[in-house]
């Protein structure tokens, strides 16, 4: 995974902020990669990063609060959504944001 | 490790997504505690949350773009910037945005 290569700012980031609910790991891994797939396919996605160790943080960016809107209202995303609320999550948080500046660093641009 | 309990919104957030140079692993973790602790005392914070697999991600939240200029300033917090570029990362992007909306799901709500 790299990081995500998104355009010069102004647009969109969700902020996925979670805590698992112990179990069912095959299942969670397998729905979490469909969605990173589905989401990646969607009109408007810019880009994604994901980590977790205690805390799950998944960062994915839109070109507008429309396909934000369009993503969240996906059949296939609420149900996984649902599925989330009922078993896999003991906490999360998701936060909706304008990103206004960004500061990039590359080693291989250092060296040129 | 908890999620940030941020107030309601507008605030902002700081994204810190990168890749490590390999090696320096001790320093470079004694590093980043001592960041996430000076960071928590600082004017106008609000909470961080961070993980890293493959791809590293610190979301640092903060009251305004005053607050986040001024521990961008911080002289410790320039010095491991330094540090960062010289030494750490092989790639990072800082993204600064305005939260907007938040929604937040915790299980032991549902059960009362």
């Amino acid at each position: 995974m790299n990081l995500a290569d998104t355009p010069s700012p102004p647009y969109y980031v969700v902020i996925f902020t979670s805590l698992r609910q112990p179990g069912d790991d095959a299942a969670y891994a397998a729905m979490a990669e469909k969605m990173r797939q589905l989401a990646a396919e969607q009109e408007g996605f810019l880009g994604m990063e994901s980590a977790r160790n205690d805390v799950g943080i998944t960062v994915s960016y839109w070109k507008d609060p429309a396909a934000i809107r369009a993503w969240k209202n996906h059949v296939e995303h609420v149900a996984a959504r649902r599925l989330g609320r009922e078993k896999w999550y003991s906490r999360f948080i998701v936060r909706v944001a304008r990103v206004e500046k960004e500061y990039r660093f590359d080693r291989s641009d250092e060296a040129m």
